[in-house]
């Protein structure tokens, strides 16, 4: 039976990708090698590395001043190497705290520098994004995460800041048309729309990377990995490759402007019915509702396991909310079709039909 | 036609490996899903990162004494994550100095706390690996590359040193039976004998991991490692997958004797072709050759490019030497097979004749 993948990542990617990210495995390109045997200092490789690099941009449209990094460690990583980089110990870094990401990023950043809250929904269970933000003008950077794939929650609007602007974009980067030049550097794990685990991407503008002044181990240090094009060390060979073909399938689909649309569309059908169908609720504020994650939950809790049974049976995975915030959660990343999410509705429909 | 692969790493890789791994990404094991789209918390995954660190264990013969964790960022992460985990600022550790990783790992040690040479060759290009070392009694640890990718030597005895022994195996893991319990810490980015690029193997020996009383960023805490069994964060999923497959063709195969036995077999067979054909010589002291990358040059070097056209007609690749030693380096892991050394053997037999 077909699955309807709604995980909230490692995630669905597009079945292009799988075909031809499997035929790599077997023989790359027809080189006669497998893509998992080849030297990343091997040409075949460095074009791998500098076409995805130039996607990126690309999707963004970002110029030369902008460095693209292949890097290891996921987001959680960045969390420590961000301070590690930037945040001398006498100095300030701004931190919006929407959920367990930021408070992560938060607590990483602590240990090389004094943080002050920008705003924070931590009181409220994470249900909003907090506006009037509060960033102290002489902060070294303001962070935020983009999107809260735990809560459901994502900034529609990108902050005024006044001092330079670091996101997490883990869970919604290439998911919608976004002005990237305003931010000073971008990261994410590739494992929800930009490929698979075990890579992790990251966007550094040229002038904010030169403003580095501490001294760190080589392979933490953003300078020695963009001096030698990610290739300071061996990188995710393979991680990069299925990075790389996710985002030629991006731009062949017709770029940002394309996933949005899609996106919204999937996200309206779902929230639709989410407001319609009595049985359910959604988590979060209306207009701080994220278009990657959809949470929600049971009005009668003692329903879940016959509508567990439903989905089952309909070949819908993934669709268990976080173990902290219970429920249900459909992530709805941009290779997840939007047939998925019309059976997922067909299901809450013949569900509510059924009790 | 057939390729010889004898690339340093990335690097060649059991067949079925490659069969496995590319069905995988089309369908995991019936599931109807790729191994790319599943969640790292499925009980899928985690059949496989267990499955993987019983076999670590198994194949080195190590008890319930010593955690497994697959990690990210290569040993050059390490490099910089031993003293940051294991090196106070008033404590000294000892290095033994064999080449340019042992180079790069003393580096990153110096940020965290004084560092002591046990041993060096780096005074004669590393062509032998140092005797008689002097490790300071009290030092924390005593750290030593195994085996020296670049320069083609490899410790054959392990160490007295009377201090924890730390070991970058990166490649030579797998290869031999050694006595791995003589280790408090082994550790191995995956990417020649052991899987894929992605992934690092980190062996640590519990009541040495207990004895890190530091305060660092989570993410680089072993502590937090172990006991998340190496799901602190999103794992490298499939190069996760690709070590599994390796280490249970590993062990199918008969385990590290017959490993031993074939990597002896292969060295041998090129080590007496170098020593016996008067175009070519070996760089390292005999005693101190590595099993794993033979390295040599041409007698006369004004004939390489005559010996290079020879290697590519029959197929051969990644024979070049690494760009601060020259001429060839011929690596021989775990997967390749003794007739990829006997065609390069001809080759150079034929190469003789035709001079």
């Amino acid at each position: 039976m077909k699955k309807h993948n709604f995980t909230s990542g490692p995630s669905i990617l597009p079945p292009i990708v799988f075909k031809q990210a499997a035929a790599a495995v077997n023989n790359y390109n027809d080189s006669g090698l497998s893509i998992l045997e080849i030297s990343h200092r091997d040409k075949m490789f460095l074009d791998i590395i500098e076409g995805a690099q130039v996607l990126v941009k690309e999707l963004y449209a970002l110029g030369d001043d902008y460095e693209v990094l292949f890097m290891q460690g996921g987001a959680s990583a960045q969390f420590a190497l961000v301070p590690m980089n930037f945040l001398n110990a006498d100095e300030t870094a701004s931190y919006i705290d929407t959920g367990v990401w930021s408070d992560k990023a938060i607590k990483e950043a602590k240990l090389f520098g004094n943080v002050s809250t920008a705003g924070s929904s931590k009181e409220s269970s994470y249900r909003f994004i907090p506006k009037g933000l509060n960033v102290e003008s002489n902060a070294r950077y303001l962070h935020l995460t983009t999107n809260n794939t735990i809560y459901g929650s994502q900034f529609h609007d990108i902050p005024n800041s006044g001092v330079p602007l670091i996101a997490d974009m883990s869970s919604d980067i290439f998911s919608r048309p976004w002005d990237a030049k305003r931010f000073d550097m971008i990261y994410a794990g590739a494992q929800k729309n930009a490929g698979a685990a075990g890579t992790t991407i990251v966007i550094i503008k040229k002038d904010f990377l030169h403003t580095i002044n501490k001294r760190m181990p080589m392979i933490f240090d953003y300078r020695k990995h963009a001096d030698n094009q990610s290739l300071y060390n061996t990188p995710s060979v393979f991680a990069v490759y299925v990075s790389y073909l996710t985002l030629q399938w991006i731009k062949a689909e017709g770029g940002l402007a394309v996933m949005g649309q899609r996106n919204s569309a999937k996200a309206a059908l779902l929230y639709n019915e989410i407001d319609r169908n009595s049985l359910f609720s959604g988590t979060v504020t209306t207009e701080d509702r994220s278009l990657m994650n959809a949470t929600f939950v049971l009005s009668k809790p003692e329903l879940e396991p016959a509508f567990n049974e439903m989905i089952k049976a309909a070949g819908i995975v993934g669709l268990k909310g976080h173990r902290l915030v219970g429920g249900y959660r459909a992530s709805m990343y941009n290779a997840l079709p939007i047939e998925s999410v019309q059976v997922l509705v067909a299901v809450m429909q013949a569900f509510e039909k059924s009790v």
